[in-house]
């Protein structure tokens, strides 16, 4: 009875010292070579039984595709209050949300070839070694890693890469090496191949022809590419200026082709279609010029990815694949405010390179009549590199999964499927190159490291220029992100009972590394 | 054929000073008791076929009801990006986005009774003398305005106010003297009633007696009040905080009864029906409480407005009148930052009390089943005191305006109900009390005095707290809200094309007050 008159201050100090303990606990037992995952078997059921039903009506795994594009924000589509609001309506985009499920809080690495590298193996940065995107045929590349396109190969799919690689510009790292049947796009990043031709933007560069010589003759492919089952790289034509104003077309009619071809086929697939836009600078096709209220290239830009994602949804319906196909649209990183006004829009802070959210949230919306049902938003945690776990679940491939890795992804078809889904993450993980940055936990990120600009404003243009990491001081800078989206103002010492929570999450994540080290990274730092 | 070898910049120049003296020729040519609106013709007849259809269904003049939350941001609904990513989901008012017209740059006055005086009269606070909410019984009121209730009272409507007043509690200010039949609300703001009785927010006023009796003694109404036929003002219960709670659930029975009433008459009716909520400091109703997933009193309030909106359309639905009803869902401005986390969210620089966007850019949603187009999304400018002239127009009432003062309004039917509609106005004028501030002419704000916080960041928290107004240097601060939708750099003269037209836009706006001298306003300024 003595307990019952303890003050209150005391009694729960004990509580939260005990909490801590059975935290630490499990933390332990959690050390396995997969993620964690939140379960909820009678979502599972739900979704396992509509895949059935589709099994038993298709006679062959669902098809896949994955629609990435380069540096759209998190504001950019209309469904996520852009569009028409800010100039560049998205009615396909908006499309795929109104008839599926979109999700409001999808995370990408914060940088480019760092989050395809994710999505491709289902692995952080840290552990691929793709920490960063490899500049003008640096060395990069999958080195070692395995690709949810080399299993589902092996599981009869039909698998597709088409657009923008950055995944390594070696013969061994391209991607009809790392799973793809098929190959039609470019190596780099669409501003390698403008920037040194732009007079505009570098005439310095573009003025002199010593320094455009570099370029010009520097071992990085300047061509739209292709490979097939001979597995040789083909030069289709060279990126002129005009040739990359049209980029997006051609890779537009590659897959509207290759969806086709498939349908024909009776064989599942998987088609990874990443565009090249509206990576800076933008240069919309003919078709598109001014076509934008705004009538601004990056507008534009996005009014032309618009029109292909409808474009791409169209020949899927008029193939009859709609219904036993997912799509999932979403962005590499958020945008990259640094090149304003060729540049999207997030309403969050930050942009591209930093872990704020701004640099890391990004649209996603997966769309499958019948089997996701329409009109849903969650806010439950969605970490791009699920798809690759979530992708094999779908084929009927969770066991072919490798084993002697870590997996940081978790297969997300319940969340997807089943009509009252929920998230089976609660926590994801940010680094910056190789540091450890932040966490995010429920609706709260607790940031270790953070970046800054250099005048110490975070909402002035230009995230990357003139910035620098500084280190949190005590436990950390915490958001709540429900009543503090645009992260301006630390709770910190407030929210003291969150502490034992984010200690558990963190201390589970850097054990993986003890059983499971870090992939040396072959790129330097920046 | 000399002209043809004059220098290109010296034809522009030209051109420019040309036009500009077209302009100005314009300018005077504007200058009646009308803003001058954007025509369209054959929107404006497809809105007029619809609504003779209606009438010859129905036949009576369509309802009116008009959803004027407190201090809700343009960025809480789910349809405007908030929603679930914020943790307070709005089903019903997305509901009305999805079945209506989404309007993305509908604008408020940056305070509470300034804005309702706009929406009451369709004229600017500079013309009615509000130009700032009044205080604790403070005089204010719309003296000598003619509001539209008391216009649709002429032409044989119902018509109803119902929750939050704040245009004077003077018995000559109240709104049963304005052309309401009845009324059933508070006089003031929620937060007159709460902040001397709140322990948590304000100790040292509730702890303090001497200082309590003063508020409890002082000459301001503290009670739920209704006005009817008899034009008395009873009150109907004290404000303890226990009544606060539940202010909302009271107005929201109160407007249910009155639109099922109506159903019954024969008559149309006006329902203006002005929530206490999300106004600091929120307390939830019992029922709730925790009920949002973010589980703070502000998303808990947000959740009880929403579930709100609901029951009113509901009831409208089941008694057959939502065909012949327009609701038009908005608030009466932006966020009040200050008073964070009780407070709302805005993409947007700036919040309540400043013309940033943040300040005065609201959700603003119309619909009407059968005569608005489902899923509509516009950026036509929308002013919150276009609803005064709309609403004429709806009910026939378009010859009834008065024609001895300046009406800033503009009639939006057309835009608001032909399928294609665009906006009428293609400029909004933005002033803080008694200063001039910003107009916004298409995707353009121009700002001529901003309002900065003491420390120059303008996205910390606290717009009002510390702040002071500055006059920009030179020809303003310019901003494309397409490509930069959060103010953030100004472009100035790089856009020396813009300025003929602002200029054009800005005196005619001036000469107005020549010929319709402001208000000299009975507050004093803050």
């Amino acid at each position: 009875m003595k307990n019952v008159f303890r003050p209150p201050l005391y009694r729960s100090a004990l509580v939260i010292v005990a909490l801590f303990f059975s935290f630490q606990h499990n933390a332990l037992n959690a050390a396995v070579n997969r993620e964690p995952s939140l379960p909820h078997p009678e979502h599972q059921h739900k979704a396992d039984a509509k895949l059935e039903v589709l099994k038993a009506k298709f006679g062959r795994s669902p098809n896949v595709i994955i629609l990435l594009v380069d540096d759209m924000g998190w504001g950019d589509p209309g469904v996520y209050g852009g569009g028409e609001a800010i100039g560049a309506p998205t009615p396909n985009i908006d499309r795929l949300a109104h008839e599926g499920l979109r999700l409001t809080s999808a995370y990408a690495q914060p940088t480019c070839s760092p989050t395809r590298a994710a999505i491709n193996t289902g692995r952080l940065p840290v552990r691929t070694g793709v920490t960063r995107p490899p500049l003008y045929g640096e060395k990069g590349g999958l080195d070692g890693e395995i690709t949810a396109a080399q299993i589902l190969q092996k599981k009869g799919y039909r698998t597709a890469m088409v657009g923008k690689w950055h995944l390594g510009e070696a013969e061994v790292q391209q991607p009809q090496n790392y799973g793809y049947d098929e190959y039609f796009g470019i190596l780099g990043s669409s501003s390698f191949y403008s920037e040194w031709q732009d007079e505009r933007i570098n005439p310095e560069m573009v003025l002199d022809e010593e320094r455009t010589d570099f370029f010009r003759s520097a071992p990085f492919n300047k061509n739209l590419v292709s490979a097939g089952g001979d597995k040789k790289l083909k030069n289709v034509k060279p990126l002129t200026m005009a040739n990359i104003a049209s980029l997006d077309q051609d890779f537009a009619s590659y897959s509207e082709k290759f969806i086709r071809r498939s349908a024909e086929s009776r064989q599942p697939f998987y088609l990874m279609h990443a565009f090249a836009k509206v990576h800076f600078d933008n240069y919309p096709a003919a078709a598109f010029k001014g076509k934008s209220p705004a009538m601004y290239p990056y507008k534009d830009a996005v009014v032309e990815v618009d029109d292909i994602v409808g474009r791409l949804t169209k020949v899927l319906e008029e193939t009859g694949q709609a219904e036993n196909t997912l799509i999932f649209f979403t962005s590499d990183n958020g945008p990259q405010d640094d090149t304003w006004p060729d540049s999207g829009h997030t309403p969050f802070r930050g942009s591209k390179g930093s872990t704020w959210e701004g640099g890391v949230r990004v649209p996603a919306i997966a769309w499958w009549p019948g089997a996701i049902q329409a009109g849903r938003v969650s806010d439950g945690l969605f970490d791009l590199l699920d798809l690759f776990n979530t992708t094999l679940a779908l084929a009927g491939a969770k066991n072919n999964m490798p084993t002697d890795r870590y997996l940081d992804g978790i297969d997300q078809t319940s969340f997807l499927l089943a009509d009252e889904g929920q998230s089976n993450r609660e926590t994801v993980y940010f680094w910056m190159q190789d540091q450890y940055m932040a966490l995010r936990w429920r609706e709260y990120k607790v940031h270790k490291n953070i970046l800054v600009t250099g005048d110490n404003q975070y909402s002035a243009m230009g995230t990357l220029q003139n910035s620098t990491v500084q280190k949190a001081a005590y436990i950390g800078l915490v958001y709540n992100l429900y009543i503090d989206p645009q992260e301006k103002q630390s709770l910190s010492l407030r929210k003291g009972w969150l502490l034992p929570f984010v200690q558990r999450e963190r201390s589970r994540h850097f054990k993986t590394f003890e059983q499971y080290p870090m992939k040396k990274t072959k790129m330097s730092q920046w």
